[in-house]
C-alpha cells in the first residue's frame, strides 16, 4: 500500500504544478477529494465497518450474537471459507425464521428479508441500465466533439443534431448546416488541404485531452478503475478479497473514464468495464442489506448476477447475459441466482431501452437482419474465418501477454501516462486519414453487419444496379461491385491491420478497456472481406463448380453482412474462449436461429484452433500474469497425492499447532508473532496429534486482545483451553481462557493418500482455504489453496512463485 | 423383479389369449419378443457386460489394468460414487495421453478418444431429430385417422391429403373430396345425425384401439416406457442407478406407444417422453464408446445433453432445452457439457427441421408472431394469469399426487389397463361434441396463441369487420365480436374445465405421457378468454379510466393471442416450477425480446403462488412419492450435527469394520453374510479405532471369490490384510490374502461436529455415497446418502422409510 500512496502522492504534485499554471481551483478541488479519498478507499467490497452497518440497518443487526466485532471477516487480499460463509448465512436464515413466529414485526422483517434479494436486483438493473444508457449517450457526443460541434445545440451529437434539422436530406443524411466542423467553425473554410489539416490536428488534440484526463483521473482516484475488470472479477467471485476493488470510488470513476477512454478513439471497447461497473453497483446494494454486506458468500451471488446485469446492457441480450456471467465469470452460480440474475439482466436492458441511447428503440447494439438464407456451401469460408479467428486469438493473447509483463518488468511500466499518451498519439494519427478508423468502433462493426439495401449510402454499398429491377427492396440479387466497394475494401484492410497491432498494446494500459468491440472489430473487418471476394467471385463466375449448385444468376446468394458477423464471432471466441454465451449474444443481436449454424460453426473452429496452441483464453492469462489466486475449472490430471503437496515438507520444521488444554496465552501470542499462518490445527497433545480443530489466526489474535482488555485475570501464562470444560490447573494458576467459540470443530480433512484430483476437486467445489491431512487419525499436515495453486502451477511448468498469497 | 415377472407372464397370457381370436400369428411374435425381451431387459443404463464391450471396442480395453472384472461396478437401484467415477476417468485419461507419445496409431486412438463427445453428441442429435420427426407425423396420421381417411394416399393426415388437392380453395383449406370421413365412406352420407354417431362412434373406437395398444405394448415390453420418465432421469443424472431404464427395448416401445397415446386423444403431450427417449438414445450411443459406457459419471454428462435434445426437439428451442436441462433435469453440469449440449441440441433441431413435419420450414412447434406491443396497464390481467397459473399448479400437483398415491395403495392399480381403456372412453366421448377438444391439443394451443389476421377463417377470429378498412393486413384494430367469438368462449370454458379434471387422472397412467402440452393447454384457454374479455371491454369502453391512457379508438389495442402464450407459461411454470428455461422457451417460440416481460411476470408470480403452497414441483412430488433417493438442490436449514444423523445410533450395535490385519477370510464372509451394508471402515484395530480406508462390500465378494478360486494356499482362516506388508505370522499359518488393491484409501470423513447443512452440501456437491464420521482420529460411525435423505424427509415431517434404498 505504501509504494503506491508514494506514487500516487508524487505523482499528485506533478499533476497540480501542471493544473495550477491555468486553473486555480483545481487544486482545491483536488485537496477536497483526497480527503474524500482517504474515507473512500476504504469503501468497497467487505469494507462497511461494523458500527456503519448499525446506522444502515440496524434492527436487523441484532440476532448477530457474534462474540466480538469482526470476528469472521476476512483481510485484505485472503481467500474466503465458502462453507463457513454458507453456514453463517444459514444461521441466519434460521434465526429469522424462528424470531418471525413471536410477532407481526418479527413478520414482516423475515419478509423483507427474503425479498431483501428481489430488491437488490432490481436496483443493481436500474442503476447498471442507467449508466450504460448516460455511458452511450455520452461517448456519441463526446466522439463527434472530436470531429465538430452542434450549433443549435451544444450537447448534440452529430446524428441527432442532424436529425433535428429541417434541412437534412435523406441522401445527405450526415450533412446539415448546424452541424460544424472545428475548421469551418474557426476558418469558415470546410474544404481544402488547410481545413482538413487543422480538423486533423483537433482530432489528435481532443483524444490526447480525453485519454490524458482518463489516465490522470484512473492514476489519482481510482488505479483499480483501469483494464476491463473481468480477470479480476473473476477472482472475487473465486472466493478472494480486493478491499475497493468494487468500491464507490471505482465505480464513479470508472464510469467517467470510461467515456474518456472509450471517445478518445483509442482501439477499446465499453464491454467490459461495464460488467465491471454494474459489479460495482451490485456491491454498492449489498451494503445495504445485512443480509449480503456481511457474508462475502452472499455478495459473490449478488456480484454474479450484477455482471450478467452489465453483458446485458452492453450488448441488449439478456440472456446472453446470462450465460456469460454463468460460462465465463462466475465460481458459484447456484440455481437461484441463474433466475434472480435474469431478472437482474432483464431490468437492466430495458432500462437501457427506455433511455434509448442508439434512438431506434432497439435493446440491441447491433441490429440486424439478413434476407437471404445461408448455403451448405458457405460453412467453407465460415470454417476458413473460424480458424482466422482461432489465430488471431492465438497471435492476441500471446503477443498481449509478452508486452503486459515486459510493461510489468520494465522501466516502461513507471511511466503509464506517457503510455497512454503515446499510444493514443498514433492511434490519432494513424486512425484519422482512413474513414473505417475514424468513427467509433462500434459504429464500424455496425456498418460492417449490415445488409446492403437499395437506399444504403455507405461506400460498402456501392455497387452497379440494374436499372431494370423491379424486385422488392428486401431481395436485391447480387450485383458487380462499383469502385467505391474496391476503395472501401483497400481501406479495409489497412484498418484490419491498424486494429490487430494497436489493440495487442491498448489491452492492458492504465485506463478502463474492454476486448470485446476491438476483437469483434477485426473478425468484422476479416469477414466483410471474405464476404466481399465470395460475393464477387459467386456474381462472375457462377458457372465454376462450387457455385452452381446454389447460386443462380440473378439470386441473392451471399450476404456480406453475415460474413462479418461470423468473423466477429470467431474473433471474440478466439480471445475470450467463450462458447455458447458468444454464439447466444450473436443469436439475440439476429433474433433468429436461422443463422444459428454458421456462428456456432466459425466458434467452435475458432475456440479449437485456439485451444490447440494454449488452453487459456486472455482474462485467464491475465490471472495468471497477475498472479491471482484463482483456481480453474480445468481438470487436474496429474497423478500426485496430498502428501506431496502438503506442508510441512520433510525437511521444513514440524507443523504449527495448538494444543486443546495447555498452551498459555504468551506461547499463543509467539505463535502468532513468529509465524504468518492464517490458522492453527488444534490438537489432543502434542503426543498423539489427534485433531481436534482449528482456529483462524485473525479470530485468535481478536479473542486474545479482547480477553486481555475485558477479561479480567487473563495475563500472559493464563492457560487457554478449547475443551468444552476448564482443565483442572493448581489453584495457584491465573485464569484460564476458554476460546471454545472460536475454534472450528469441523475442519476438513483428507487423508495423505487422497489424490490431488479430488483434493483440487474439493478445493473447487466446496470452496475451502485450506484442508487438513491426516493419516490413520493423525494430523501429518496442512494443504491451503496457495498451496494447491502453487503445486498446480509446478505441475504445469509455470513459476508458482508468481501467485498472489493467503 | 419376481413379482413384475409374475404379473408380466399372467398379463402376457390373458393378451395372447385376446389376440389368438383373431391373428394366431401373434402368439409367435410374442414369444419371439419374450425371448429378445430376456436379452433386452438386461441392456440399457450400466448393462454391457464386459465381454459386449470387448466386442465393441475391443482396442480401447487394454489399458483397463483393473485387477478382476466387475470392480468398480455398481449394483442395479445403487447410487454411484461421483469422485470415484472422476477419479477413474482421470486416470484412463492419463494412461491414454501417455501412451499416446509411443506411436502414431495410439497418438490416432487418442485423438479418437477426444473427439468421442462430439461423435455421441451428433449421434444423439440426429437420432432423436430423426425420432422426433417420425413421432410427429405419425401422430399428425393416426390423430386424422380417428375422424377420417385420405383416399389419394393413405398415408397423408388431413392437412398433407388436402394440401396436395387441386381442388382446395383458400376458404375452405379443411374440404377436399379426396378426404373422406368414416361416415362418408360407410354410408356415403357426410351429414345428418347418423353420420354424426357414426363418426363419434369410430372416434371412440380408435382412442380406445390406440390407447389399449399402448398400455399392452408398455405392460408386456418395457414397463419403464410409462410416464414422462422426466422424474426417473433426474434421478438417475443425481447418480442412481436403474437398469434398463433408458434401454433399447425402453426406447423402442417408448417411441411406439407414444404416437399412440398421443393419436388416442388422451390429454397428454409427448415433450417429456420426447426427453426420455433421447436419454435413451445418449444411453445406446455411449455404448459405443468404453470411455462412457464403462464409467456411470461420464455416461451422465452424456445423458444431460441428450435431455437438451430431447427438449430441443419437442419445442424447436435448443437454447431453452439447454437451460432446461441446466435447470430441470441435470445434477451436475460442468461447462464442457454445456456446449456439448448446446451443439447436441442443435444438431437434433436442424435435423427435425430437414424432416419438416410441420410442413412450414419452421423449427418451433408453434410458431407465432404479433404486430402490436404490450401496454403496462396489461401487467394487471398478465399477473392474474400468473396468480391462475400458480392455483392450477399447486391443484394439479396436490389431486394428481393424491390420486397416484391412491393407485398406489389401493386395488386400483392392479388394473392399469383397464384404467387406461377408462379414462380414454371418457376422454374421446366427452371430447368429441367439443371442437376444441376433438383437436389434437398442440393444435389447439396452435391456433389459441394465433393473433388474427384479417384472412382468418378460424371461429376464434369471427370479428365483425368495418368495410372501409384500409389498414395493411398485420395492423387490424380492435374489432366486435361476432357471434362464433362468443360461442367459441363457451366452448373454451368447457374445454377448459374438462381438460383441469381430466389431466389430473391421465397423468400417472401406465403409457407415455408428457405433461407440457396439457398444463399450456389449460393455460392458453384461461389466457385466451381472458384476452377476448379485455380486449371486448377495451373496444367497448375505451373511456373507462383503466384504458384511456393507452388504447384510443380505431387502434389495435389487445392481442388475445399473447394473453393465451403468457397464460401457458403461467401454468407450465406453476405445474413444474421452471423459470429461465420457460422463459427461454417461449422467447425462441416468439422469437422477441418484447414480450419477455408478461412472460417474466406471469412466470415469476405463478411461481411465488405456487411456492406459497408447497416448495416442489410435479418432478419432485413424484420423484418423493415414488421414494428416489434424490437429494434435491434446496437449502438444508436444520440445526443438526453429523453426529446427530450417523449409525450407528447410542442404541444400536458397534460399526462392523474390518482390521487393517487380523481378519480372517471367513470372519470377512460371515460380516458379509450377516450384514447389508454396502461398505466397511478399515480401522488400525478394534482398540484405537483409527480409520485407515473404506472398503466396498462387492469389491471385497469380488475379491475373496477371485481369489478362493484362482490363488492358492487361500483358505478360510487366511487372514485378510489391507497393510502395505503382510503381517508377520507363526510358519504354519496359511498364506494371507492382501487386499489393498480394493480399499480406498482417501475416504471422506467428517467430525461428529459437522453441522448436517455442511454434511448435505458436500454429499450433493461431491456426490458421495457414504462418508465416515471421526472425533479427533477416531472411527465414530458412518452416514450413508440413504441416512442423509431420511434425515431431512424426518426434518421435513415426511415419511422417511419411503426411500428407494441404497
Amino acid at each position: 500500500r505504501s509504494g503506491k500512496g508514494r506514487f500516487r502522492r508524487s505523482f499528485l504534485s506533478t499533476a497540480v504544478r501542471f493544473y495550477n499554471k491555468d486553473l486555480s481551483f483545481v487544486d482545491l478541488i483536488l485537496s477536497y477529494l483526497i480527503d474524500s479519498l482517504t474515507v473512500g478507499s476504504s469503501s468497497g467490497i467487505s469494507s462497511a465497518t461494523p458500527t456503519e452497518e448499525m446506522n444502515g440497518s440496524g434492527n436487523l443487526m441484532d440476532f448477530l450474537d457474534e462474540p466480538f466485532p469482526d470476528v469472521g471477516t476476512y483481510e485484505d487480499f485472503h481467500t474466503i471459507d465458502w462453507l463457513r460463509e454458507k453456514s453463517r448465512d444459514t444461521d441466519r436464515h434460521r434465526k429469522i425464521t424462528s424470531k418471525s413466529k413471536e410477532s407481526i414485526w418479527e413478520f414482516i422483517k423475515s419478509l423483507l428479508d427474503a425479498w431483501s434479494g428481489w430488491v437488490v436486483m432490481l436496483l443493481i438493473g436500474l442503476l447498471s441500465g442507467t449508466l450504460a444508457g448516460v455511458i452511450d449517450l455520452a461517448v456519441d457526443w463526446m466522439t463527434d466533439l472530436k470531429e465538430g460541434i452542434c450549433l443549435s445545440a451544444l450537447w448534440y451529437s452529430h446524428e441527432q443534431c442532424c436529425w433535428t434539422s429541417n434541412e437534412t436530406t435523406f441522401d445527405d443524411r450526415d450533412k446539415c448546416p448546424e452541424w460544424l466542423k472545428w475548421a469551418e467553425l474557426m476558418t469558415g473554410h470546410s474544404e481544402g488541404a488547410g481545413a482538413y489539416l487543422l480538423n486533423y490536428f483537433l482530432y489528435i488534440l481532443w483524444a490526447l485531452f480525453f485519454s490524458f484526463l482518463a489516465v490522470s483521473l484512473v492514476r489519482v482516484f481510482a488505479p483499480y478503475a483501469c483494464g476491463s475488470g473481468i480477470p479480476e472479477i473473476k477472482t472475487i467471485l473465486s472466493g478472494f478479497i480486493i478491499r475497493g476493488y468494487l468500491g464507490k470510488w471505482t465505480l464513479l470513476i470508472k464510469t467517467v473514464t470510461l467515456v474518456l477512454a472509450v471517445s478518445s478513439g483509442l482501439s477499446l471497447g465499453k464491454e467490459g468495464p461495464l460488467v465491471h461497473v454494474a459489479c460495482c453497483c451490485g456491491n454498492l446494494f449489498c451494503s445495504l442489506f445485512s443480509k449480503y454486506s456481511k457474508n462475502e458468500g452472499k455478495r459473490r451471488e449478488v456480484l454474479s448476477a450484477a455482471a450478467a446485469a452489465g453483458v446485458s446492457v452492453a450488448f441488449g441480450a439478456p440472456i446472453g447475459g446470462v450465460l456469460f456471467s454463468l460460462e465465463e465469470v462466475s465460481y458459484y452460480f447456484p440455481l437461484k441466482t441463474l433466475w434472480r440474475s435474469f431478472f437482474a439482466a432483464l431490468v437492466a436492458a430495458f432500462t437501457l431501452r427506455s433511455i434509448n441511447p442508439f434512438g431506434n428503440n432497439r435493446l440491441v447494439l447491433f441490429y440486424v437482419e439478413y434476407h437471404t438464407p445461408w448455403y451448405m456451401a458457405e460453412l467453407v469460408p465460415f470454417i476458413l474465418l473460424g480458424v482466422f479467428g482461432g489465430l488471431w486469438g492465438t497471435l492476441f493473447i500471446r503477443a498481449n501477454i509478452a508486452w503486459c509483463r515486459r510493461r510489468k518488468t520494465t522501466q516502461l511500466g513507471k511511466y503509464p501516462v506517457l503510455e497512454v499518451i503515446v499510444v493514443t498519439g498514433i492511434t490519432a494519427i494513424l486512425a484519422y486519414p482512413n474513414p473505417y478508423t475514424r468513427r467509433s468502433t462500434s459504429e464500424l462493426i455496425s456498418e460492417l453487419f449490415n445488409d446492403c439495401g437499395a437506399l444504403e449510402s455507405s461506400q460498402l454499398c456501392d455497387y452497379y444496379n440494374n436499372p431494370n429491377m423491379t424486385r422488392p427492396v428486401d431481395d436485391i440479387p447480387d450485383r458487380p461491385a462499383g469502385p467505391g466497394v474496391y476503395t472501401a475494401l483497400w481501406q479495409l484492410a489497412l484498418a484490419l491491420i491498424f486494429k490487430i497491432v494497436i489493440t495487442i498494446f491498448t489491452f492492458g494500459m492504465k485506463i478502463p478497456s474492454g476486448l470485446f468491440i476491438p476483437s469483434m472489430a477485426v473478425g468484422a473487418i476479416a469477414g466483410r472481406i471474405v464476404g466481399i471476394a465470395v460475393e464477387q467471385m459467386a456474381y462472375h463466375h457462377h458457372d465454376w463448380i462450387i457455385f452452381k449448385n446454389w447460386c443462380r444468376p440473378g439470386a441473392d446468394c451471399v450476404t456480406p453482412g453475415l460474413y462479418a458477423m461470423v468473423g466477429a464471432a470467431a474473433c471474440l471466441g478466439g480471445v475470450t474462449r467463450m462458447t455458447v454465451s458468444l454464439v447466444v449474444i450473436m443469436f439475440e443481436l439476429t433474433g433468429g436461429l436461422e443463422y444459428i449454424v454458421p456462428l456456432m460453426a466459425a466458434a467452435v473452429t475458432s475456440k479449437w484452433v485456439a485451444d490447440a496452441f494454449g488452453k487459456e483464453g486472455i482474462y485467464e492469462a491475465h490471472i495468471q500474469l497477475n498472479g491471482y489466486p484463482y483456481l480453474d475449472q480445468d481438470e487436474f490430471t496429474h497423478r500426485t497425492l496430498a502428501t506431496d503437496v502438503m506442508r510441512p515438507r520433510r525437511s521444513e520444521p514440524p507443523l504449527a499447532v495448538l494444543t486443546q488444554d495447555s498452551t498459555t496465552v504468551e506461547d499463543v501470542e509467539t505463535l502468532i508473532k513468529d509465524t504468518d499462518y492464517n490458522g492453527f490445527p488444534v490438537v489432543v497433545s502434542r503426543e498423539s496429534e489427534r485433531l481436534i480443530g482449528f482456529v483462524q489466526r485473525r479470530d485468535l489474535t481478536l479473542a486474545i486482545k479482547n480477553a486481555r482488555q475485558k477479561q479480567d485475570g487473563v495475563v500472559s501464562n493464563s492457560v487457554v483451553y478449547f475443551t468444552e470444560d476448564a482443565p483442572q490447573l493448581a489453584p495457584n494458576n491465573p485464569q484460564p481462557l476458554k476460546l471454545r467459540r472460536i475454534l472450528n470443530l469441523s475442519p476438513f480433512t483428507v487423508t495423505d493418500h487422497t489424490p490431488m484430483e479430488t483434493v483440487v476437486d474439493i478445493f473447487r467445489k466446496l470452496g475451502l482455504r485450506q484442508c487438513l491431512v491426516t493419516r490413520s487419525g493423525r494430523l501429518l499436515g496442512i494443504i491451503t489453496k496457495k498451496d494447491v495453486l502453487r503445486h498446480m502451477a509446478q505441475m504445469m511448468n509455470q513459476d508458482p512463485e508468481s501467485i498472489m498469497f493467503n
